[in-house]
């Protein structure tokens, strides 16, 4: 459990599974006709790019949070990783499950805030850990402007799904 | 963060929001009038139990994290603990918002084997954070049980919502 080196398997398996859960919610609750039909501005990326992106972000996250798990004194980056993690898990949910565009952008907030934690505490302890999470917080910065231009461009217009 | 003794707010606060994402996928997708149409058995908690149970579990999971935290070699423990947050924000959205009952008994089984992990792993590190842990586990006895018998006794009568 001590190693600095490598990855342990015991280690990267709970995290990858987390990671699934997060990604399953994409899985769960597509975007459809309700999606197509808001306003989105035109640099937004294209719609294939989504699911690359995060299985991308989540694999390497993974390896991040088990190269850092392995090391004492990574309490910290753990706990923003578990922030990190519900609240990515939270966010689909949130907007194409219940369409709550406004509560949305909160969720993405936080998400960010905990990336930057994770930005923070995984230099401190790792320099491969660090790298592994900089797609995360690249893709973000695309990510949550248009979260929050999206929500702004279509207030009033939220139409709660049944039993939403 | 190498102190093995009361809580440090930083370490608490990530796992302390954590909760609280996962908390919110309860106010967000909540019983209606699906739940109530389906086959339950009889020694199922009173409804009003679930709120109690885990903001009860919520807050003494995210005290066990910090504190576990805290102590060198704590990367397993919080890698199960991740699992668990992970799972736990998922399982509402599946159940109540896309009514995928089947896939809840899933992400609920994965749920139990995340805090097995835990229990096996906070006692190794800290005793009061493994008493911490004993109401999930408990509460998770009935819980688990209790998801699949809904399943097994409303197979069938699935009932997607719209969007989902």
């Amino acid at each position: 459990m001590e190693t600095t080196t490598g990855f342990d398997w015991a280690l990267l398996l709970p995290f990858l599974g987390a990671s699934l859960a997060a990604g399953m919610t994409g899985w769960m609750f597509k975007p459809g006709d309700w999606y197509e039909s808001l306003a989105k501005p035109d640099w937004r990326p294209k719609n294939w790019m989504f699911p690359v992106a995060w299985t991308t972000i989540y694999i390497l996250s993974s390896l991040a949070a088990a190269r850092v798990a392995a090391i004492a004194g990574s309490g910290q980056a753990l706990a923003f990783w578990s922030l990190q993690i519900a609240l990515n898990t939270l966010w689909t949910p949130t907007f194409f499950g219940a369409r709550r565009m406004g509560l949305s952008v909160i969720v993405m907030g936080g998400l960010c805030v905990a990336v930057l934690g994770m930005l923070w505490t995984f230099w401190a302890l790792d320099g491969w850990a660090f790298v592994m999470i900089l797609p995360y917080a690249g893709w973000l910065s695309l990510a949550a402007p248009l979260n929050w231009r999206i929500w702004r461009d279509n207030r009033g217009t939220e139409t709660l799904p049944e039993g939403g």
